[in-house]
């Protein structure tokens, strides 16, 4: 998604030049291309896919709608499988139309994931409910914290149900690295972008370049690793000024980014 | 500052008018108009000030710097004093350009309060923390949650320093009904605004009228009420919206939503 304007085929191109071996998925692209077209382009490139975004959107109250949510996601999770990755992202979904109901949404979401945690684990598929920044708290994720995220992924399996570390959405919470070592092995995967101001209307693409913003990438790396987390580090950047610019030059910068503001030593030259 | 579009003058003769014997004053419209002019001007129409925002940016490193925002909140507890208020809202400041270190900024909020606390005090007035939604951590206000603004709070005693809840930063946070309970004789006013999307560019300015958005004012004046907060209810809504229509019918709209959703029980006519 941090290079949206390339097609996949250009993506992988690219991830081939630029020695990147692991890619984050979502699922609009892939239906772009084609499920099956993916999977054999991803496979040809030599890449693994870290992640598919994104399932979710679980807090519909109606019968009708709760069931089209569910065979959703079960429809996610098949996909996953195919493009041979073990993790479907979920966005929770915001608060129904009227409703001020935040606990209840959140309760539907556990419902719904006693449901999908054993369909998701016969296809090999873990389920990580990422929290959003509470900004997106009314209209996109009731799941605010990773606190909450992990009172409801509690309930499963860790292989059934884990949670999203993505730095834009818990650099805030001085509670947040407590609970990233609560987390554990439920630690599903650890996303970067960096927070930057002013936030642009609507604020979901305001995310900043790893670099640029309030973030500080080593320091939750740190705690991510201290809780266990050995997996792939995914980059996700929402941000129109990114995907004006020419893809593979912001997939280059990104790649170095990320090692300038992630893994070589503060001080490196 | 709900309804900026009056001068002070037109604020007395309304709130006389519509029979709202409390307000909440900003510094800089009392600059405008004149602080000892102000005074009387409340004074004679018998208006109570509940509260003066704001004090804070308290975050700044450089001592020159940190000595000025001194400086100017013993000039806003001096203004306070004179207002014929107890109590002044702080809003504690952003990071500083280019610092990513949330806890120090936290801390120097800290260091600060053990002179202006004393300094209050002797003037008569209580600082109150106000936790800012976490949409503002980088740019406005470190303090992100009740918890952390009571962390900071409970340093002092409960007369020089206690909290602003509001319910526009904290109805997405789980955790704030039991802070509120800790809070108990700290909360020293109590604010409401509605979250309403989509946000606007920047988002300051994007509070919803009461009724409009996401959050169940009648339970947050529960949270309050039980952990034994008598004082006066603030309404403060920044939304560029109200501020371009005719600032009477606003103040009216106002009071009207607020006996409606937050006083009236939820079936009234």
């Amino acid at each position: 998604m941090t290079v949206k304007q390339l097609s996949l085929p250009e993506l992988a191109d690219a991830c081939t030049d630029l020695g990147i071996r692991n890619v984050g998925l979502w699922r609009e692209p892939v239906r772009a291309h084609g499920l099956e077209a993916t999977a054999e382009l991803v496979r040809d490139a030599g890449l693994t896919v870290t992640t598919l975004c994104r399932g979710g959107f679980l807090t519909a109250i109606g019968t009708k709608e709760r069931a089209r949510a569910l065979e959703d996601n079960r429809r996610a999770v098949d996909e996953a499988a195919t493009l041979g990755t073990d993790t479907l992202v979920l966005v929770s979904g915001g608060l129904p139309a009227g409703s001020k109901d935040l606990r209840g949404a959140r309760e539907r979401i556990a419902d719904a994931l006693a449901e999908l945690g054993p369909y998701a684990e016969r296809h090999g598929v873990r389920l990580a409910i990422e929290p959003l920044h509470p900004m997106f708290a009314s209209d996109r994720c009731v799941v605010s914290t990773l606190a909450q995220a992990l009172d409801i992924a509690e309930r499963f399996p860790a292989h059934q149900v884990g949670v999203t570390v993505d730095t834009y959405h818990v650099w805030w919470d001085d509670t947040a690295p407590a609970q990233i070592a609560r987390a554990g092995s439920r630690i599903h995967t650890f996303q970067l972008a960096d927070w930057t101001t002013p936030l642009p209307h609507g604020v979901l693409n305001g995310r900043g370049q790893i670099g640029e913003g309030a973030v500080d990438m080593r320091e939750w790396k740190g705690y991510v690793e201290a809780a266990g987390y050995t997996g792939a580090i995914e980059v996700e950047i929402f941000n129109e000024d990114l995907w004006a610019r020419d893809g593979r030059e912001v997939l280059s910068q990104t790649a170095s980014r990320f090692l300038q503001h992630a893994i070589q030593p503060p001080d490196a030259p």
